[in-house]
């Protein structure tokens, strides 16, 4: 990002005005956009708020940009366009489209993070980078040859890498697939949005766990699906809720993460497993079921997923390498009868033509590599470390305020706050005081939860994370 | 793909049953859905379809599936229910969604393609693996470094590719904009699925070339758009039509290609591009450029875009990688007002959580790397090449029945067939004699046009390819 050059000779404001000026004439903000608050610009740049209000100033006089109170700074209509000519009135165009924005607390999230570097972050559900077999990676693609193809590949993804799957399905998984069932996708996400968008019609309804990390994707709204809830308790959720929901509403699909759920950690008790199966082929019942954190078990054996006993195809398996390698790589499966990979592969030629070969390539390298098993060994330990961090912090610096369980596996404790809190209130104290985390309501649970995801921040910042958060919590209790 | 081992002991027909036994308990096809016809199984296998109805008797007597005249040969319901248990009803779901399923033509071609390596292609509108940069990217990848960070990106697309874009618009298309204007997307296909889906909303009016590759994206459809026509002639569209469009239909927002226009090739004449602009900026209509081809002008020219000359930020401009470069790599971007692109780049975290990393850098280091301009020299030249040898083949071969204009850059000659022909006919019996193309039809055209991808069959197979054309029009004509 531009900042202005303390070591010039020109001042500071005009450095910042000449800026804007070129931005404005750029096209980045049309005629009539509104430009940032003096205050946020001041921030975002690492000035006075006095400079900025100084550059607006110059800017003002020469016609460039308009203020008026209460509007805010926008980009003069007059000065930019010399003869009566109209920029289209594009805040309407982004207002105006049927796809929702995301959860306001996400966009916080990320816009909290993009600005504050220092921030302790228990909030992004990825893997801090030292996880990530980022030197394996580098290795493979520096030995390997890539050279074959660069064109359109296949529809449902890469071969060579479909093949592979086949093989890690069938050994990590115990599942048994062949490549033609398999639809390689971008990860967890493009594969819900391609059931929710080509499986289902808006009207449907959807059972879905509460909590749930469904909740904090508006791509289910966006769809026009009624979303009904099946509570998660510390076995997970209750098959015969499954069948009440049918019974009521007609729910045409079942969205669940057995194991370590997100965001609650919980593993499916295995009499409800065989329960859940026997509900969903009595009703006829299709059963997504999401699996990205299995391999992280913490005692070293994933527990099975559903698909490894579903016996009468009643599931659609998604996986993915964001949590257990990296999330950068963008490359997740999906595992379902041909004929419904053929549909969301026809549809996904539509969307994006397909992904792009050169991640396919080095995901196959990689699972297919020596790596593979080295690099969960030690993921499995340092995620455990950290896990424990943070509950000893937890115990330490809120004995009698929290409750919690600690997960076997996954990236995520989902903590309980005892006492009454104000969700925002408190997310706000924390960013204030240097740390964020994902209040429990973006997952769709009462107010009173968090998340904190122990995965992504370095070991040595938890205990200090935790400080804060105790120490925000304790501000806005007293 | 799984083919039968003529060497081995076990009988064909036993291995097939074997084959599709695995297949049916590994979930690929669920009981009561539908197995590949005799005749299409025994093609796809490389068998004879005797041995086919023998396996598939084979399975019969095991009460494995079953055959009813006139309905194929399904999964049986009653061997793989042993209780009575119900799959998904998979076939209800697949044809439920909203989403719109590909042109009938593109998915004929596709599956034409996928089966028959030796057919001669004029359809896809890609270019020759020999014409992709292989060697460069591949060399890029095996000195360079990608380790730092393999997390999850800025929505927009990772910062250094879109710096280096700000220089390379600069440089080849004289596009003034900044990194944060910028947003990478996996190609064209992408772009315009952000702006279909987040832009506009269903029962809006849009104005569309004719005829126009965007007839070939069901997405338009899918996303309830009204469509309405701008006529294509020798020099373009006419600005006058969108005025009246504009009145008539209160249309939202105009879709352009002014450059090699796909498919007819056509350059968006000098006066006619300013008298748009002036329209476009009177109405307050906002442009969305796709210019996909120019760098491949034949002069070594690349014509101006819109753009590059839009004074009041009306246009949202989308590029890429695929045309002039590789394809498979999926690597595209967009240049639009600041609130556009954080509104698609929100709405796309929603649908797949952003691009794969690794494409994105290694497209940063090519378009950044000494490798670019000798590659657009040597693309030029073969381009040039090929579309000689097309333009002397037909010619040669039908010299009273076509005719066309040779295009100055692009991937695509659009040819007028003179007599009257039916399109369906034509298509099938050039692929009965291994040629296929792609029917002017698809791309919105009356009947009776072609679109003769040169860019991707090889330089060889251009005179035998239209030797093959010209047989089958001259059988369907006679």
């Amino acid at each position: 990002m531009w900042k202005p050059d303390r070591q010039s000779a020109q001042p500071l404001y005009q450095q910042i005005a000449d800026n804007i000026e070129r931005r404005i004439s750029y096209g980045e903000f049309p005629p009539g956009s509104l430009l940032p608050s003096e205050r946020k610009l001041a921030e975002k740049l690492g000035v006075n708020r006095s400079t900025v209000i100084l550059a607006y100033a110059e800017l003002r006089a020469l016609g460039i940009i308009e203020s008026r109170t209460g509007s805010g700074t926008r980009v003069s209509k007059y000065k930019w366009e010399a003869t009566p000519k109209h920029t289209p009135n594009w805040h309407r165009y982004v207002e105006g489209g049927s796809f929702l924005p995301n959860v306001p607390f996400l966009r916080r999230i990320r816009e909290v993070l993009q600005k504050e570097e220092t921030m302790i972050d228990f909030a992004s559900g990825e893997l801090a980078a030292n996880l990530c077999p980022v030197e394996e990676i580098n290795h493979l693609m520096n030995v390997k040859h890539y050279t074959d193809y660069l064109g359109y590949d296949n529809p449902q993804g890469c071969a060579p890498l479909r093949e592979t799957l086949v093989t890690y399905l069938r050994k990590y998984r115990g599942i048994q697939t062949t490549a033609s069932s398999i639809l390689i996708t971008s990860g967890s996400q493009q594969s819900l949005y391609l059931i929710t968008q080509c499986l289902l019609a808006p009207g449907d309804a959807v059972a879905i766990e509460d909590p749930s990390y469904c909740y904090s994707l508006p791509m289910f709204q966006s769809a026009g699906l009624r979303l009904f809830r099946l509570p998660v308790d510390y076995k997970g959720v209750r098959p015969d809720d499954i069948r009440s929901l049918y019974k009521k509403h007609r729910i045409k699909m079942v969205f669940l993460n057995p194991n370590f759920q997100n965001p609650t950690g919980t593993l499916l008790d295995n009499e409800r497993r065989i329960e859940l199966l026997n509900v969903v082929s009595e009703l006829g019942l299709p059963i997504v079921e999401d699996d990205p954190f299995s391999l992280t078990s913490y005692n070293g054996i994933p527990p099975a997923p559903l698909k490894s006993v579903d016996s009468i195809g009643s599931i659609i398996y998604i996986g993915s390498l964001s949590k257990i390698a990296a999330s950068g790589l963008r490359v997740g499966w999906m595992v379902a009868p041909h004929s419904v990979v053929e549909r969301l592969a026809d549809a996904r030629q539509q969307m994006d033509f397909g992904l792009s070969i050169v991640p396919q390539k080095v995901a196959a390298q990689f699972l297919k590599s020596p790596y593979i098993d080295p690099h969960l060994d030690r993921l499995r330990m340092h995620l455990l470390y950290k896990r424990d961090l943070l509950i000893e912090a937890l115990q330490k610096e809120l004995p009698d305020l929290v409750s919690f369980k600690a997960p076997a596996g996954g990236l995520h404790l989902w903590c309980k706050i005892i006492p009454k809190v104000n969700d925002n209130k408190l997310f706000e104290e924390a960013i204030r005081r240097g740390v964020i985390f994902a209040p429990g309501s973006v997952y769709g649970s009462d107010s009173g939860y968090v998340r904190f995801t122990y995965a992504r921040s370095r070991a040595d910042e938890i205990a200090p994370g935790i400080a804060k958060f105790a120490a925000a919590l304790r501000c806005i209790l007293s």
